[in-house]
């Protein structure tokens, strides 16, 4: 039996411009992104979020289809979801934001039910720190593994309430920029050294296209990215990640060293396989035999 | 019995200005770099190249002691030695020329003596292309694998001269940047492809702290960076990088896949030792034996 992994961020409508299309109106959203790569690996998962009425139905039996709970997936009658609208720099990485909506986010209190209350393994995507502590405190798995993906927005914002979760989190997953924000440290191995002193036993600090690194107070682990012939829409790579690291952990009994380089060197083929498509399209084409084929060409690359 | 190796860049003065410190006057040049490092390998190899009445024989003397071949290394009397300053950016990647004294290299006319024209590796340090082609048209070995290592510079300012050596070279070492100028092509592998079409078999794109990778036509390879403590000056990273390939490979009667991906390592590892002090002081307290540990050190990070 697999572990049972909860999931919460945001299930929310994105707008996505690049320099070479647009995404129009889809769905998209941390919760969304993380559970679909989680999927790959389990189907004994669920999300917690907050939606309104105008959250397609069709798309929830899609995440059902995957094996996704979405029983506590609130939905707000009269409600509007969530809604992000951004644009990315000719380099395709940094990106503005041009409208953000909050909508029905505003009033998310996570309730997390009985039957998943219990899970081993909890992915807190990027959601306010505050909303966070409140899935921690709610669920009650004495070898609950924690995994925290946030963002410099929480570090501007709610510094303080930031910290509180992640004293608590056995896994931090940052990025570059932010671990540096984090800790006023430039050397990223230096960042992670740091981060390991507020709370967590282990870090992973994200690089986008140069890969990530991994550390613990005994390891150290650097991973390439995967080499993608086209990036379409970098939107969600990070949740995909994150995801892809939550359902590999999710087939372990017990989470070592070696659990989580693999688990890192999955999490960058779901990060790959979401980028080369808009929004969500390309974590819906994919399967696990086309992550396997991939797998054996990545390792080919790094080995 | 080691291969022999031939390189050819320039032997000079370097004035270097970090964030964190100056070095003042201090011998460097491509050339240096990339022996002091090759000779970490083997003592069979020399440089072609000029310097003036000025650059100190205790340091050609520190070369000898390296088992560095200086005979080709040619003493303008009354000449003064070539001369660069430099100062790097607070994020000690870009940097700014001050001063470029080319001095003797202008009349730098290199001839290679018997001993060293049947080569089995010539390593092309930055110089113009129209020098690197003449080192090239003066080595008859028939086995003599070309390794060519560019700078942006030549591109802006001799890029048919340079499209000259290219067609030539077995190998390749260009930074990301460079590639994606060389190819306009904004995707490194892409670039890399692209490369391969201008006459290399085998091609290294650098990515400075981020690594690097390699591509021939059947084979792809990627490789991270190692994680120094402290950057002190990145000067001669990449003629350190160079170099250690080009030491490495010196060590084998044939190149194959494998030996490239273990040159690129101890590659990686000779420039990490280099980026710790200013100008060639890395490379002047290294030996064998810390590279080797230091190769455990790397192989535990990435395996």
């Amino acid at each position: 039996m697999k572990n049972k992994i909860l999931i919460t961020g945001t299930v929310a409508f994105d707008d996505i411009e690049t320099p070479f299309g647009s995404s129009g109106k889809v769905i998209g959203g941390a919760g969304t992104y993380i559970a679909l790569a989680s999927s790959l690996f389990t189907k004994n998962l669920a999300i917690v979020s907050i939606i309104g009425e105008d959250f397609p139905e069709k798309e929830i039996k899609f995440l059902n289809s995957r094996g996704i709970d979405t029983k506590m997936i609130e939905i707000i009658k009269g409600g509007k979801t969530f809604y992000w609208k951004g644009k990315y720099h000719e380099n395709m990485i940094g990106r503005d934001t041009l409208t953000t909506e909050l909508n029905v986010l505003e009033k998310f209190n996570p309730i997390i039910n009985s039957e998943f209350s219990s899970s081993e393994i909890i992915l807190l995507g990027n959601l306010h720190p505050f909303v966070q502590n409140t899935v921690i405190n709610q669920c009650s798995n004495p070898n609950r593994f924690i995994i925290l993906d946030t963002m410099n927005f929480w570090m501007d914002n709610a510094l303080n309430e930031l910290k509180d979760v992640v004293e608590k989190v056995d896994l931090i997953i940052i990025n570059d920029e932010e671990a540096q924000q984090l800790t006023n440290e430039s050397n990223i191995f230096n960042a992670g050294n740091k981060i390991l002193k507020m709370g967590p036993k282990k870090v992973i600090i994200k690089k986008g296209e140069h890969g990530s690194i991994y550390l613990d107070s005994f390891h150290k682990y650097i991973l390439p990215a995967f080499p993608v012939d086209s990036l379409v829409d970098p939107t969600g790579a990070g949740d995909s990640y994150a995801g892809g690291i939550a359902g590999f952990l999710s087939t372990k009994q017990e989470i070592g060293f070696n659990d989580i380089k693999q688990a890192m060197i999955f999490g960058t083929l779901t990060a790959s396989f979401c980028v080369e498509n808009f929004g969500v399209e390309g974590l819906r084409n994919v399967d696990y035999e086309k992550l396997v084929s991939r797998l054996k060409i990545f390792k080919s690359y790094i080995t």
